[in-house]
């Protein structure tokens, strides 16, 4: 761990299994977690299922997106992609001079085995160019399985890749991920998350042709423990 | 091994080293290996090292391109993207009803570990345009180092992802990979290979940023054996 003090991280769509499969990990290892989702009883329900399922662990609460972001150090994104623009663009005060981690997924229904990047490249540097340089963004976690998140004690097989232009940013999004039990990598600027973005549809392409629920990707050639 | 008579395979820019550690390893496990360059005269040079290195145990000959591409049942290219189209325009008819295996990565020197796809996304669906249907165009290999292709008993510790439109095209290069050595898969159709594409940058990233020599990836959660 690299803070004594954990530091308050909202999610932003933490109503979803994804988001809220990162929130509870968070959340079971310390970490005060407020739940955001456009309104904020839906992000209160939400939260006091979290609450339920950690038996009075952690610290969750819930509250409008909005709301959720001003009150956290460190902002996780975490909506359809559809929706990606319009969330950023309503928090986009509340992340002044702090870290943005976006979980997003340019999927396109319904051919979601199908790579369609966004024109330009990744959806994440439509996001950094909207926020601006006063925002460090960060793109993460687009290939962890929400379904493994969930069981808090079962490992992951899958690696993260973590980018971001602010390799500082990047770093510390790498020991949150390894506080929760996941392999991480700093992959290098923002437009390298084209890989983690388009990674998504082929591993659902994967799951399909070889009938696994679950496929992942492990980065070979390198140890944490060297 | 899914044919008793092996196929005969050229190799355009097997005078490089992946293209010629690719060459190497198949001509190793009897297929048949046409070494293809811009001249005869250098593609037999690479060719009767090749020999050297076998020891007499495997079939290479050089050619010029189009001469290795007509005298092949499958053809590999592996250039440097920036003589990607040139190339394959030049031995477009000679191609006709073949497999043409795409090996080319869209690195933009001198920024090698930033990803910069082409507009419109991966570079192996300009080339299936530019051939159009009658040439079967298979993307695959892109993140497997040459230095471990040219050791002939080194296991590869990274996964081929073979993309296409065509799935029985896809799987004939799995098995033609998994022939020397390699574990494949068939990620999907050719949109797909923007991942492979685009994952050599972020190997090149990791390499530098952990001082490691060769990352690559493993796919998680599937088996060959199942």
């Amino acid at each position: 761990m690299m803070h004594d003090v954990k530091k308050t991280i909202a999610v932003l769509g933490g109503t979803g299994k994804e988001g809220g499969g990162l929130a509870l990990r968070w959340a079971h290892r310390g970490h005060p977690v407020i739940i955001g989702s456009r309104t904020a009883e839906r992000a209160e329900e939400a939260a006091a299922e979290m609450r339920e399922t950690l038996g009075g662990a952690g610290s969750v609460k819930g509250l409008a997106n909005p709301d959720a972001a001003a009150a956290a150090d460190i902002v996780v994104l975490s909506v359809p992609y559809a929706a990606q623009q319009a969330t950023v663009s309503e928090v986009a005060t509340q992340l002044a001079g702090k870290i943005l981690i976006d979980v997003t997924v340019p999927l396109v229904p319904p051919k979601v085995s199908r790579v369609q990047l966004p024109a330009g490249g990744s959806a994440v540097e439509a996001v950094q160019k909207l926020l601006g340089d006063g925002v460090r963004v960060v793109s993460a976690f687009q290939n962890i399985s929400a379904h493994h998140l969930t069981k808090l004690d079962e490992d992951v097989e899958c690696d993260v890749l973590v980018c971001a232009d602010d390799p500082a940013a990047a770093d510390e999004v790498v020991a949150l991920a390894e506080e929760i039990g996941l392999t991480a990598w700093n992959a290098g600027p923002l437009c390298n998350s084209v890989v983690a973005e388009a990674l998504t549809s082929v591993l659902i392409s994967l799951n399909r042709r070889y009938k696994v629920p679950g496929t992942g990707i492990r980065i070979t050639g390198v140890s944490k423990d060297a």
